[in-house]
């Protein structure tokens, strides 16, 4: 029996091209639960993180049409309020999932606020894009009333970016512990968690800023003491030379070997290289494993027959 | 030491008339916060409940503005992300509060989910308003469209109607217990639930509804063995004749003496009544007493120098 951290993207709702309504998202979300209930069946200690880009950029989206009648939030409150709609769908649909197989198991979702340092560099050079795309005199003028900073987004419009900080701690960690130790299915640190900052009293305070949620989800598998952590991904594998004709997976790979492939420029920035980077985090503080596979290898991950396995 | 479930209204965060802006959020929340953290120091054990009338109000507003870009949720997925939005700034303010007084205490909030009977007589007869007004020919192409129902709301437009049906079960109720039995300040049951139904293979399936605050705050007193009931409102006592130039408050009150006065007519309708007829349900399933009153008697009504108590 593991207890493990699974870290399912916000694709696993929303994905590219689909309209984003309740029925799509709930729809997406059966192969999932589905997939997550088998672990849980197993006898594994499940413990669920999600991202949340695609809810949280239609949040921004429908704030900003209607910012004439209603005031916008900021990025901290609307990492809260997809913390509820995704964590209630996912906490529904693995109910019932189990609920056809009559396995009975409590679920949960608890709010998650994170820790970043005030100080982290990324606050000096914001580059996460969120929200929507705007004409670059709009964006000109935003910047210049709000303070955001924009960027050209490949040729699509401008728009916001915001910093990306590293999580240090974990505010509601002793309710999750609690919560895991007792047995129960947690759904916690939703979109990277809600980024905080502890101001100058020591107070907590949201920050505009989005934390990666698979750094979020390696920091939390460590300090709940998860034994193996899954970062979920479209792919079953991560590739060398990956789109190339030489494409090769990796199967067992060491910290060390990893962290020479990262340097060799195998893995895209924006997408595997995250990802293998909070898996090495996570393997290299604890020294248990991780896993990097898709949703459909997850369950053949864990019994060792798919997946990519990174040790210490 | 009491075990005591406080009901805040979602006027707490959003007073009418304000600008429904995170600043002003959070500034509304100091005084709340404070006159919570009184009784946590006192050493009681602290459940939270709150409404969310305003705040989903402005998220369906949000939406139908938006709704060619980004298609609207219905209520419940709605009901989850004010979960999530006031579930964070409450458990973050009242953190803050606890704070400088150095005073340790773990704080969190649980998305609950509240099943209501599908065959509950509210769903043939919707009377909740929720949402933006319109006027009356879009309401009527909207009713035939989407099959909701409308009314004229006192001259200011049509307004979109959803029943209220009784909360029948909490389906995170262990863990809410968990937590409380562990002495966390738990924030739950935002909003009255997010309302669901079993449907007919027992799996849960949210609903377009809209749980009543008080009454669910009751039951989960209720279901948590809580050994007080408080429910926040704008006055410090219910009152008989109310407004009135004989207008005499009640400071202790029989359920046997409530029910007589309800009976009379004494107690407005939407404001009033309904926190009596949760309080007085609470004190019959429990033998516990309740208290009605404002935010800032509340420690006066627990020490028994303020506040209408209802008792068996």
């Amino acid at each position: 029996m593991e207890r493990i951290v699974v870290a399912i993207g916000g694709n696993a709702l929303n994905q590219p091209g689909q309209e984003p309504s309740a029925e799509m998202m709930k729809k997406n979300l059966l192969h999932t639960t589905k997939c997550i209930a088998d672990l849980i069946e197993e006898g594994h200690q499940i413990i669920i993180t999600h991202g949340n880009g695609p809810q949280v950029g239609n949040l921004l989206i429908q704030q900003d049409i209607s910012k004439d009648e209603v005031p916008p939030f900021p990025i901290d409150i609307n990492d809260a309020m997809t913390q509820g709609s995704i964590g209630y769908l996912i906490s529904q649909s693995l109910k019932n999932e189990l609920q056809k197989r009559n396995y009975k198991k409590n679920i949960c979702c608890l709010l998650t606020q994170i820790v970043v340092d005030k100080y982290d560099e990324a606050f000096l050079n914001p580059r996460k894009p969120v929200g929507p795309f705007y004409e670059e005199k709009e964006a000109r003028e935003i910047q210049d009333k709000k303070k955001w900073v924009f960027k050209e987004d490949s040729g699509r419009g401008w728009r916001r970016v915001v910093p990306s900080p590293n999580p240090l701690e974990v505010v509601e960690l002793e309710a999750i512990k609690n919560l895991v130790c007792s047995d129960f299915v947690c759904i916690v640190g939703g979109g990277g968690g809600i980024p905080v900052i502890r101001n100058i009293n020591n107070e907590l305070e949201g920050v505009e800023a989005v934390i990666d949620k698979d750094r979020a989800s390696a920091l939390i598998a460590e300090l709940i003491d998860a034994t193996l952590f899954i970062v979920l991904t479209a792919v079953d594998y991560a590739y060398l030379n990956f789109g190339k004709e030489n494409q090769r997976k990796i199967e067992n790979v060491s910290v060390e070997e990893i962290t020479e492939l990262m340097k060799e420029g195998h893995f895209a920035r924006g997408s595997m290289y995250p990802k293998i980077e909070s898996a090495k985090k996570f393997v290299e503080e604890t020294g248990k494993s991780a896993i990097i596979t898709s949703l459909d290898k997850v369950k053949a991950s864990i019994e060792g027959k798919a997946g990519t396995h990174i040790y210490l």
